[in-house]
């Protein structure tokens, strides 16, 4: 009989948290044993009422001590500033981390230009970027995952292939659409569905903090990024349109299908791909067609999936040395 | 090592086949040995993107012969009409089936009344109508199923705790809302998505074919029965919304627990029920309240899983002896 | 040349503000001297973006003395409580008033049990129910009215013609759907888009506050009056599928037409009624199907227009005595 | 008494038809003297429901004589090929013409290499591309206009105030975004609502054939311009994405501002624009923001009105020498 490895999760009560739970109470390895987020006081099914009758685990207020009697590995599903408040004792406590939040994502200087002063700089030499395409190997042996944003797991994946062929100096867009749920769950007028629904905008144009991270971790000057998000009526599911200038002469087809041919998780289209395929999965599915010297990406990934919890249970089968997509379903919520 | 049992589908091209392939692929017990439409010639993952990667299984143009070969049952995921030209012959050949259609859900009276003329009055002798909560003992043995609609689902489920207690001779109202897909994949003007999108409407007011399912298997005298359903902005779902007359000092609460209390397939909710908690899954959700003799139930499926396809994988399970929800997921498509 | 009238709107920040500020720009007779919310300091374009270019006029710090200087008329688009407070000072000082709140729809005992004290009892002696169709005579000698909810608008519109063929004593059954604007603009998790796209469910049923003003204006008991409201992923239109029990020999279709013949704002039907045909309209759609003595009536409203602010601007008309439809429009919201 | 002007319909049953006449009925100037669609024998008001007891004008069969004979100016609402076979006939008998299609947009030689051969030559030679911002002089004295399509009219009017700072041979990216209504009435699998719900995809990247008419009209060689829309699920409304290269010292919004500043049409702001704001009116809604050398320009339109409809009464309007916005609402769908 197979020991469990015990896993816990801090922040079970956004969005990305009930991900998390859906994907743990079955997970054939994984053994949740502890759930928690800043109150407690309620069961899993009290606090996510569509888990009723599938799992009524307390929900304790978030512990430090509790989690680390309780767990090998824990899920941060928590916001910014918040989470490396728990990673750095939980690191000396010799948990395994999968963060969800930005605060391990980039340096520290642009980390604190961002967002706010960073308080565990020690933890920040030690982390690894949580996409498995580009660090599997480091993430074997980490402690401490960065999970990566919902926008730059999609541009990331989708510019990857190309950044050979690409003109130097030229610039890149990355015209991205996101469902409703990427904001998470704070009420604000802007995720209102008499605001949402009919609707669609630009914000943050240019200054989305995932721009940082996108250019960091592709290694491009931060001039060259031009990232410009848009809200669209869906709850999940997140589009990128990616244009790059790259040499004529290219077969971007062959390129693309070349890099990912030993991917599970990223699949080829010879159509433009959409947002249905791939919601409630860890897929990326991307698509690429060429005018000339202009080059379209189009990547698709379910924002609270591949965008965040899927990919993090990934990253954690990865540190446990289980198989990578154990527990990861890949049949989407069509139609 | 467990021996699989074969089974097959012949209509793997509308959104109910698409998710019999999405339970199947996965079945622990069943092996998806035969798919079939009505063409052929396609591969399941062209026929349904979504499954790229995943199943790449031939689609056979439908044919008696070859399915009875390839499979132990078979689901026919089919129109009313179509259905039955294929269930006498696999009948003959001792195939075990369950059938989405109408075609075995009535009396023959009935249905020909309803539908068209009947082409196999001597297997509407044996069949079973494949609600578990109400025929479990009898599936068990069946050699046919009658998959029960969608709307006759949620409505009976919902008044079956309540039918002692009704009082007799007064009217059921049964104001059922459903989402797009249980239309089929068929395009016409009602589901073109301009004419759905900020809208909703009665359709087929007292008139909708699901009425005399409902009457009949419910026992109740069809006068009784006013049905409209309403189409509503939503891709999947349904909600039905019933009022009857009962005795006024029933504790209505207590009766919907005590009915269901063994079943894993019904949740009984305190709050109004809703479409998202059960979507992706075959769960019925009901809630009742009572003011004085007037009682309202609201009962919550998935029209393509509890309203089709897992119900049918479930009623297939039942037939084979093996573990009833085997296969079936509990895992709501939230947020 | 025409002297306009000069008319005031308190309350301009909600969605029945913005409708009364769309109607009001371009009323021909009407003319807007005074728009206030409850901090003022901000132009109406700053207030409603989709008005720039079109209305900046200043909106004030919602004050007695000031209005009363500025307007012959004022619509209080206004919470109930909030409400009566305005209206016992503008009438002591002779401004006729639309009150959009629920402060002056029920005698006071009903209205005490179902939201709170009432300060102003003596207006409630004064008061006219701005439903045209029944009270046409009235609103035009009126000084105040209360300008009906949207719920029982569509119900009474649907359920008067009907009255004297319903058989006594026999339950009324509304089961009504409304878009998610008819919640206002506050935020709440039930008005959240993730929460509500892809969603339908009942709230309040039985005891939403609308259900006695239904009762009272109709002059049914209580008792049988059971109404059901459920939430729509839909920003705008209301529609009430409401069942009766009649005669069964009537001419369901003939007594609707007859009953309406004369009225401009209602429209009868042989179709099923939709919530697009009347969004942006101050219409109520109307259909009714019998089935033995089972009536099915199906009202359908713009819960913003006809539901409030359109007919708000229809009373005023009335009690100014200018052309009753004067500056509302009929066009509607399609496709 | 002021004499109306004679206009007639061709084409009164898709959605920019019925547009066409919810403007028309209440224009101040224009009398709706002829009413078409390809089969005739119906009214209005049967064709529209929606208009219903506002107009029951006749639909007649379409017949160039008949219109002739009835109109001053007509608009066809036809698709391409079927457009110019009408307008043919009706120069000659020296009938003013609003064309919808895109028969009279593009030089011969181009036209022929996107749609099909050109049998009206002639024609091609007198008209003028209705865009008012751009030809509003030519438009004056014009006989016949060629309605600008719906993408291109957003694209150029985003395009248009920075050709002069553009920096030459740089790329023009074109990520659109439109609703559903743009692909028309005609029932096809990617417009029906479950496959549009919840989803987002690009199409026909760089091929649509919008593309060679924004490359025409803005003089910019068509390698330089690549047009990508994409479908969203929503049922009007156009949002463009446009990203150039420019002069990184401008002062853009300044530029954006001083160029539309006698343009009662456009409207710029200094943030993000949305659909919302533009539904039903002809507004175009234009926003700007500058990084380095990399303009985001976001400019919102209706797609039925300023990229169909309304727009094509304006053109109307000054071809017949009345106030340009004549009947033209500038009140907006929301919320």
């Amino acid at each position: 009989m197979t020991v469990k490895i015990k896993v816990g999760i801090i922040g079970a009560s956004g969005y990305t948290g009930l991900e998390l739970l859906k994907i743990l109470i079955y997970h054939p390895t994984f053994e949740l044993s502890y759930v928690a987020n800043s109150t407690g006081g309620v069961s899993v099914d009290e606090l996510h009422p569509a888990l009723k009758s599938i799992c009524a685990l307390d929900v304790k207020k978030a512990d430090v001590d509790e989690c680390a009697l309780s767990c090998d590995l824990v899920f941060l599903a928590l916001p910014h500033k918040t989470s490396m408040a728990y990673v750095k004792p939980l690191m000396k406590k010799g948990i395994k981390i999968v963060d969800f939040s930005a605060d391990y994502r980039l340096t520290q200087d642009v980390y604190e230009e961002y967002y706010c002063e960073h308080t565990d700089p020690v933890n920040l030499m030690n982390v690894v970027y949580g996409l498995p395409e580009l660090f599997r190997e480091e993430i074997k042996t980490a402690s401490l995952i960065a999970n990566p944003g919902c926008y730059p797991t999609s541009a990331i994946l989708g510019l990857l292939p190309f950044m050979d062929v690409r003109i130097k100096n030229t610039p890149i867009i990355i015209d991205a659409k996101t469902g409703v749920s990427g904001a998470g769950k704070k009420l604000s007028e802007s995720t209102n569905f008499v605001n949402v629904n009919d609707n669609m905008f630009a914000y943050k144009p240019f200054t989305h903090r995932h721009a940082p991270e996108i250019s960091q971790k592709l290694g491009i000057d931060f001039d060259e990024v031009n990232f410009i998000p848009h809200l669209v009526p869906i709850t999940r599911g997140m589009l990128s349109s990616i244009y790059i200038q790259v040499d004529k002469n290219i077969d971007a087809y062959n390129i693309l299908e070349e890099f990912y041919k030993s991917e599970a998780s990223v699949r080829v289209f010879k159509e433009p791909v959409n947002m249905k395929n791939v919601a409630g999965t860890n897929f990326c599915d991307i698509f690429v067609k060429q005018k000339g010297a202009t080059l379209f990406i189009s990547s698709a990934v379910d924002n609270l999936m591949r965008g965040a919890s899927s990919q993090a249970v990934v990253n954690a089968n990865i540190m446990m040395g289980i198989r990578e997509l154990s527990g990861v379903s890949d049949i989407a919520y069509v139609p």
